[in-house]
């Protein structure tokens, strides 16, 4: 059986990560794929308790580092208990967010160094990348805003300021610009229509690209 | 003002680290010292929920990648909240267990190789270790059957065979081999009243190394 292959979809708050999943997931359901839709920080026992953790409001903060090792334990016991088998299988693996996230928050957000984050992925996961991230890019006040209107209740993130946002949302767009074989870029704020227009093209693109013969 | 120093005491589960705890406070605080106590995983609220993660039975079991993750994650967060606020103030540090259980329990008994927890450490902790470490050695019959007395529910770690604690107390006495500066092996097995005279000898002498001027 040929492995499955590999799909982040990346983005700040408020980008449209939830809807896009499911149509991404309803694309590759239409060519036959059998797909495993996850995310993280999450996606097994521990993780979804470690998740816990993480989005907690806590008065004494976190150090980023430990935010990153949490990340990091959660993201580990995922690729074993739900992605490499899921792959192993021939099953395409679809997943809410996924190590870019970790440069993005923990990097460009907290202000860990990008390198520091490099070498604790490759510590942790080996050579295991997505083989294709989407990420959904709005300007931060639209995103912002979008997530506003959802929740009651802002979690440990959401709390945070513009600034940090815009951060994020900066290291997620020069991640894009570096690694352009796993990146593909897609203006979420244009209309539902448009965006879906594209996310269809990249997806039944990469589809094609990887039939198995 | 003069940094403090760094005690942790290491050992198998039984081999009496409450008591001597107890006992080293007590000779340091006779000597003059201010003594921070602290206990490993735990020692901060995050680190005391990570401790609970960790600590609880698991039917899905939990990779030995991920649970030294969550180690790792309490402790870079006990040393900013704890360890390294007390000793910069002057404070000796008294921790029940640190990165040496690492070695012991996820290298020796759930077979991690050591370079991949040193890599870890170094990543974690930068060149921050314990200046002193007492490991109180017991054959492994002898400590499970004073931690059997103790406990009505075994944790996660107590849950473990006989075989995985040979591997944690070969991998301590290894380690006291390797690193003589830090380590100081003391009998365990002996009469109380031998074991901490043997302790002892082994802080006052520390304590008069290191006086400040």
């Amino acid at each position: 059986m040929n492995r499955g292959y590999f799909i982040s979809v990346e983005g700040i708050e408020g980008a449209g990560k939830s809807t896009q999943l499911k149509f991404i997931q309803q694309l590759l359901e239409s060519t036959g794929k059998v797909v495993t839709v996850t995310r993280e920080p999450g996606g097994t026992e521990l993780g979804e308790q470690i998740r816990t953790l993480l989005l907690t409001p806590r008065p004494g903060g976190m150090s980023a580092d430990a935010e990153l090792l949490l990340i990091f334990a959660a993201r580990v016991e995922h690729v074993r208990q739900v992605i490499s088998p899921a792959l192993a299988g021939g099953k395409w693996v679809l997943c809410d967010r996924f190590t870019g996230a970790s440069y993005a928050y923990q990097g460009g957000g907290r202000g860990l160094p990008l390198s520091r984050i490099a070498a604790l992925e490759n510590w942790a996961l080996g050579h295991l990348r997505p083989d294709l991230t989407l990420l959904l890019d709005v300007p931060v006040k639209v995103g912002l805003q979008r997530a506003a209107n959802r929740h009651q209740q802002p979690d440990r993130f959401e709390q945070e300021q513009v600034e940090f946002f815009e951060h994020v949302r900066e290291t997620y767009l020069s991640l894009a610009k570096k690694r352009v074989d796993e990146y593909r870029l897609i203006n979420a704020s244009l209309p539902l229509a448009e965006v879906q227009e594209t996310i269809q093209q990249v997806i039944m693109a990469f589809v094609e690209a990887n039939q198995s013969v």
